[in-house]
C-alpha cells in the first residue's frame, strides 16, 4: 500500500487535488472511503506488524507536536499546556494498544481437545477473537487529540485489526485533516496500509457511515441527543451493528460530613472540586455535574474561597460559540431557579466563561430530578445539600447511569454503605480523588449505564476498549494449515491461552 | 430465601393457588416477577455459593429425568433418547458454569498500582466485571431443557449472579412450569434464592418483560422475525439494554470435488449430510440448510440412497402444528420452483415430516439468493450444484451471517482459500464434520453475524456466554474494606489475575 490508495486526500493542502473529491455527494464520499478502508486489508495482518505501525504513528504525530498544538489552538481555544499534555497522552495510548496486541491475551485464545466421552461429544475446538471489519469512529470535540482522529476509539480500532473511518468533529476540521495526513505518512513510511484510516466530514457523511452495509461496528463520543440519534440509526439497519456510545455523565460526588469536619478537610476538598469541575472550562465527560454535600458544614464557604484564590485555573473561553452559548443560556437558566440559591458566580467577560455553582436541597432535588440530572457542559456544578444519611440515600437512589461517582471521606472512615449504593450508578468508583484524568491502564473503565452509555458491558478507555472491534470465532476439528497461529500447536507465538480449561501464561523472554 | 418468596407460583397444580396471580394482566405478571427476582439479591451472592446453587438444579434436573422426559416428550413428539440425552447435557452445562465461575478468569480482574509518571498520572486502579442485574431469557421450542428454562442463557446467567425471568416458550408449557419447580425446590433446599428464578407466560409478558425498566438484558433464541421485534422493543426504549438474540441459521456447507472424488468419499459425506439435516426432524439452528456440491460427482445419487437406508432417523413429527404446517407449505413452494430439481422426497404420512432435497444451480443460486437463503425450519435441504471454483467463490461471496460453516473435504486437501471465504461468514467453521451438535466448552462459539444473531460480538454456547451478563466495574483508589475479595491484595481467593499488566494464573490446590 502507498498513499496514493487513499482514497481521501488531507484537504489541508487543497491545491494538490482533494477538492474533487469534496464536492462528491456525502454517500458517495462515505462510499469511497469504506471500499478503500476495508480493501487495506488490515483485518488480514499480524499482530506484530499492526503493532509496530502504531508505534510509527504515535512517533509522528510527537514529531508534530508544535504544529498541531498551534492548529489544536486555534480552533479549540484549550491552553497549549493542556493540549501539548493531550498529545502526549494520545501517543501514548496508540503505543499502549500496540502492547496490547503483543501481549495477546485479547485473542482469547482458547483450545479444547477432543473428549468423546462428555455429552454431547466434545471435537477438537480452537476459538480466538478475530477483527470485525470496518468500523465507524465520531470524533469528539473536547479532547481533539485523545477522543478525535487517532484517540482511543480509533487506537484500539486499529489495534484490533480494524479499518477505521473517522467522522471528523466539526470543531477542529483542520487538525482533523493534517493529523490525517500525518498518520498516512508514518504509515507509509512504515510500509503500513495508509488506507486503513479515512477521514469523512458533515453530518450527512456521518448518518450515512452508520448506515453503510460494510460497516461492522461505531464508536461514538459526544452528546447524549446526538449519540442517540446515531444508535437508533444503527438499531434499525436491515443488519443491526453494535453502538458503542460515550454520552454525557453527570459524575455525582459524595462528601461526608468527616471529610469536611475539620477546617483543612473542608478546604482540601473544596479545593479539589474547584479545580476540578472547571478544569479545561469544564469540558470534560468526567466533569463532577452534582455533589453532595453536608448542610451547614462550613463545606461552601470553603469553596467559594478556593474558587475565589488564585490557584483556581483562569476562565476557559470555550470550545464552540454553540457550546458558549449553551453554557450561558444554562447557567441563567438554573441560578434563575425558585429553588436554588447562588452560590459562586465569577467574573463573565465577553469571550469566556467564569464558574457557577448554585446549591439546593435535597427535597428539591428530589422533587425536580430529571431536571437537576440533565448533564451541563461547561465550569458550572450543582451542590445538593443532605442533612441526614436517610436523606442521602433517598437522593442517591434516583441517580442515573454515569461514567464515575466520588466519595470524599476522612481517612479511615467506613464507606462500605456508600460504596455500595454507587456501584450500580457508575462505571468508576473514586475514592478521594476527583473523576476528571482517565489513566490509560489495563484496568481502566471508562463507561457505566444509560445515559452514561448505549453499550454499557464495554468500555472507551483501557485496554479492554479493544473487545468492541472483535468477534469470536471457532475452527472445529481444523486441520493445521487453516489455523491462525494463535492457535497452532505448540503455541509458536507465546501468546497466554486457556488448554483444555487450564489458563497458560507463558513466560517470554525480551529480545 | 424460601420457596413462599418466589412470587409467580409454578402452575402445574392450579389448586395449589396459583391460578389468582395467573389472571393477573401481562404488565402486572411481569412486575412481579422482575421485582422478585431483584429482591432476591442474587448480584451480592459469592461464587463460591452460586457455583453451588448450580450443581444443585443440576442433581434435581437429573432426579427427575424420567419425569421430565415424559412431560417433554407429550408436548414436543422429540424421541426419549433425544430429550434424556438433552437432560444430561443441560444437567453438564449448569454444572459447567459452576466451574467456570469457580475458576475465575471470567472476572477478568486487574491491579493497577499508581504510577504517577506517566501522562496521564496513573492511580490505584482495580477492575473486575460485575452482574449487570435482573436480565431476561426467552426459551426456544426446539430444546426444551438446553435452551429453556433452564438452559445456556439461564445457567450462564445465574453463574454471573444475575437473578432471571424467562419467558417460557408456548411450545412446552407444562414442562416449563415442573423445571420451575423443580429449581426452586433445588435452590431452597440448598440455601440459595428461590426467587432468583421466574417464570412468566405469554406474548404480553415477553413484550413487557423487554421493556421492564429494572431488566438489564436479554437473551432470546427462536426466530429471526420474533427476535428482530423484540431487539426492536430493547433498542427503542427510554434507556437501551443489550439484547442477544440467537436467531436463524443457514449453516452452509462446501463439499470440494476431491471429497468425493472416490464412491466411498461421497458415501460417508452423503451419509453424514443425510444424517445432519434430519437428525431430530431437522429442527436444529445449526441444519445444514445449503449445502455446494460439485455438480455431476456422483454425490447426489449417493445421497439418495443414504435418504433411502434404513439407517437414516425415522420420520419426525415436528414440534408444533405451526411449524409442520410451515415446513409443509415451505417445500412444496420450494420443490414447485421452476429454477430446482427434486433430489429426494420422503414418504410423508399425515403427522410426520419426511426428508426434502431439491438443487439448484449456481446461477440461478445468484438470481433468487435472497430467497435461497432464507432459513427453512425441518428436515429440508438445498443442494447448489458448482462446475467450477469460480462459481463457487461467486456463490459464497453472497452469503449472510451464520451460526456454522462447514467444509468436507479429502484428507490433506488444502482448503485454507475456502476457510478464508468462509470465515467472515460464520461463527463456527467445521471441517470434515456436521454442524449439528454443539459441544458445551470453553472454546466453544455459538454465535455469528447478522442473521445469526443481534449481537456477532457474543456467544450463546461456552464458557464466555456469561459475558454477556456482566459490566466493568473500576475501584479507583478504594479503601480495603469495600473492595470484592477479588480485588483485594494477596488474591485470597486464588483467582487469575492481571496485575500491573501481567497476567497472574495462581497454581490452585485442589480440597
Amino acid at each position: 500500500m502507498n498513499t496514493d490508495a487513499t482514497g481521501i486526500a488531507p484537504r489541508d493542502e487543497p491545491a494538490i487535488g482533494g477538492d474533487d473529491r469534496v464536492e462528491l455527494p456525502a454517500e458517495a464520499r462515505v462510499e469511497l472511503a469504506v471500499r478503500t478502508a476495508a480493501a487495506s486489508r488490515l483485518t488480514r495482518s499480524s499482530r506484530a506488524d499492526r503493532g509496530r505501525w502504531l508505534v510509527a504513528i504515535a512517533d509522528a504525530l510527537e514529531a508534530h507536536r508544535d504544529e498541531l498544538v498551534a492548529i489544536a489552538g486555534e480552533e479549540t481555544h484549550l491552553s497549549s499546556a493542556r493540549l501539548g499534555g493531550e498529545v502526549t497522552r494520545t501517543a501514548n495510548q496508540l503505543r499502549f494498544f500496540a502492547g496490547v496486541i503483543d501481549e495477546g491475551s485479547y485473542l482469547e485464545a482458547t483450545i479444547d481437545s477432543p473428549d468423546a466421552s462428555l455429552v454431547p461429544p466434545r471435537p477438537s475446538l480452537r476459538r480466538m477473537l478475530r477483527p470485525l471489519g470496518v468500523v465507524g469512529v465520531f470524533a469528539a470535540s473536547n479532547f481533539p487529540f485523545a477522543f478525535s482522529v487517532l484517540g482511543g476509539d480509533t487506537a484500539s480500532a486499529l489495534a484490533a485489526g480494524c479499518p477505521v473511518v473517522v467522522k471528523a468533529h466539526p470543531g477542529h476540521p483542520r487538525l482533523s485533516r493534517r493529523i490525517t495526513a500525518i498518520a498516512h505518512e508514518a504509515l507509509a513510511a512504515a510500509g503500513g496500509p495508509a488506507a486503513a484510516l479515512q477521514l469523512v466530514e458533515g453530518i450527512e457523511a456521518g448518518l450515512a457511515l452508520v448506515q453503510h452495509p460494510q460497516v461492522t461496528a461505531v464508536g461514538f463520543t459526544g452528546s447524549t441527543r446526538g449519540g442517540r440519534a446515531l444508535f437508533d440509526l444503527a438499531a434499525a439497519r436491515p443488519a443491526p451493528i453494535p453502538f458503542y456510545g460515550e454520552l454525557g455523565s453527570l459524575n455525582p460526588v459524595v462528601v461526608t460530613r468527616a471529610a469536611v469536619a475539620r477546617g483543612e478537610g473542608a478546604a482540601a476538598v473544596a479545593s479539589g472540586l474547584a479545580g476540578s469541575f472547571t478544569r479545561d472550562g469544564g469540558q470534560y465527560c468526567t466533569k463532577p455535574g452534582i455533589v453532595f454535600v453536608p448542610e451547614r458544614s462550613g463545606f461552601e464557604a470553603a469553596l467559594v474561597a478556593a474558587l475565589s484564590a488564585d490557584a483556581v485555573p483562569a476562565p476557559q473561553r470555550l470550545l464552540t460559540e454553540a457550546i458558549a452559548a449553551a453554557f450561558d443560556r444554562g447557567s441563567v437558566e438554573l441560578a434563575e431557579r425558585d429553588d436554588v440559591e447562588p452560590v459562586f458566580a465569577g467574573e463573565r467577560a465577553a469571550d469566556v466563561a467564569a464558574p457557577v455553582v448554585v446549591a439546593t436541597s435535597v427535597g428539591a432535588f428530589v422533587a425536580a430530578h430529571e431536571t437537576f440530572l440533565e448533564e451541563r457542559f461547561g465550569p458550572v456544578t450543582v451542590l445538593v445539600r443532605y442533612s441526614s444519611d436517610e436523606q442521602l440515600t433517598a437522593a442517591l437512589g434516583l441517580l442515573e447511569g454515569s461514567l464515575t461517582a466520588s466519595i470524599q471521606h476522612a481517612p479511615g472512615e467506613d464507606v462500605t454503605a456508600l460504596a455500595e449504593m454507587l456501584e450500580p450508578v457508575a462505571g468508576r468508583l473514586v475514592f478521594n480523588g476527583w473523576p476528571t484524568g482517565v489513566a490509560i491502564a489495563w484496568g481502566q473503565h471508562h463507561g457505566g449505564g444509560w445515559p452514561a452509555t448505549t453499550a454499557s458491558v464495554h468500555t472507551s478507555v483501557g485496554a479492554t476498549a479493544i473487545r468492541r472491534w472483535l468477534a469470536p470465532a471457532t475452527w472445529q476439528d481444523a486441520p493445521a494449515t487453516v489455523l491462525p497461529p494463535e492457535l497452532a500447536d505448540g503455541n509458536p507465538l507465546g501468546v497466554p491461552r486457556r488448554e483444555d480449561g487450564v489458563l497458560v501464561a507463558p513466560v517470554r523472554s525480551e529480545a
